[in-house]
């Protein structure tokens, strides 16, 4: 990990722009995470959308920001084929397939689904892995780890192959393959889902079916009102109050 | 209101128990409240099932206590035919055809749904405005009111029809008349709904479709595992911030 720029926040959270090889990231640490004396505090991995880093950058530090005054550190990389990353043919074509079958007002099949989703967290979940090794190396992170929002099918592999990650905040906010419900069945770990329940993206059907698929014996749905950008404020204080249960 | 006994509870709680007519009940106020010169506290009315309120009585003296901690006064009423109540032959009918049908293993018609509750809710509506009246004419309870538990339909009845209601609860846990779900489209207040997701009484899709046809813009369904009297600690939390939000 290479760390290519340093700042204290406003409230004394220190953010480090880095990277690991080719992938840009961030990580955020309390200010009382930076005594060296101190325990090291608990990890949540930022998980976003497609947009790329920059584009989230304002988002992605409030919800740091936020974390930091819970006592977390939290992180993030960017998703491969986003933000200044490498392209990809396949990913590009599938993604011009999405723009022009929305502009047309056709329903997105799961084909198309398939194609942007699966080489996505095929290629993002090692990534991200990678990553947390690289996190949980630096004496002022720990475990448990947990991991909140983005892509749903990243968050649900993760969950399913990394024993590492302990609790999960899912957004259930973008396509879902019909595969991750084969593979949803595998999570055995705490999760809290948020659902918009207006979501003009989402298919709010299955986003109820994907919860129910989730093999975890403690997850909970939370739906609220609006689409898809309109989480209300008290969502995100409920889904830190099941970090602070989860990983504490 | 007659009052027939009154005790303090061990956290200063002040419980008084009386009849309102023939109808008995209770109604709880924080500690903070009982000074003369502090200002009115809001109020809470605590549904409850059709159980009675003697075999309910530790589960709601637990809320009105966790309640009175928050600031919040709560009332609850003896439900009509249900505890030391009078009975009445259509009910006891309802009910003996509904341990029949549950006995063997047979659906819950929607006939058996309305002979169960709609009666119930057209007797049960006007005796909890009749003790609003009384609970608000008290120096030490003002408004806004809020109503949490209990029979749902009792619920959306009350929201839709009374304008002190400013804030509700539901628990999505009880048959469902389908003449509900066109009341429920005249609720306009801020909900919070919980649903336990394997609930062995209640039918998951109707919970849900009823959530859905809720007029309320703010309303907000939190589901978790497991079955009706599993609902987690966290998310009578998150119900308290609810009213905290809507209610002071």
């Amino acid at each position: 990990m290479h760390v290519t720029s340093e700042q204290r926040l406003d409230d004394g959270v220190r953010e480090r722009a880095f990277t690991l090889g080719d992938i840009p990231g961030f990580l955020w640490t309390p200010a009382s995470a930076s005594a060296s004396a101190s325990a090291p505090v608990p990890l949540i991995l930022l998980g976003h959308p497609t947009l790329g880093l920059a584009r989230m950058y304002p988002r992605l530090a409030a919800r740091a920001r936020y974390s930091a005054a819970q006592g977390f550190a939290t992180a993030t990389v960017e998703l491969p084929g986003c933000g200044d990353r490498p392209r990809w043919p396949a990913m590009e074509q599938a993604r011009a397939e999405l723009r022009r079958t929305l502009q047309a007002g056709e329903p997105v099949g799961d084909e198309l689904v398939d194609a942007l989703i699966l080489p996505l967290v095929d290629k993002a979940v090692p990534e991200w892995q990678t990553a947390l090794d690289a996190f949980l190396a630096l004496p002022e992170v720990g475990g448990p780890v947990g991991y909140s929002g983005g892509v749903i099918s990243i968050g649900i592999r993760l969950a399913a192959v990394d024993p590492r990650i302990a609790a999960a905040g899912l957004f259930a906010g973008s396509y879902v393959p019909r595969a991750m419900f084969e593979e949803a069945r595998k999570v055995t770990i705490p999760l809290y889902v948020l659902l918009q329940w207006d979501d003009e993206g989402n298919d709010r059907q299955a986003a109820l079916d994907l919860f129910d698929a989730l093999g975890s014996t403690e997850k909970a749905l939370e739906a609220n009102m609006g689409g898809h950008t309109g989480v209300p404020q008290f969502a995100g204080e409920a889904a830190a109050q099941f970090f602070t249960r989860h990983l504490k």
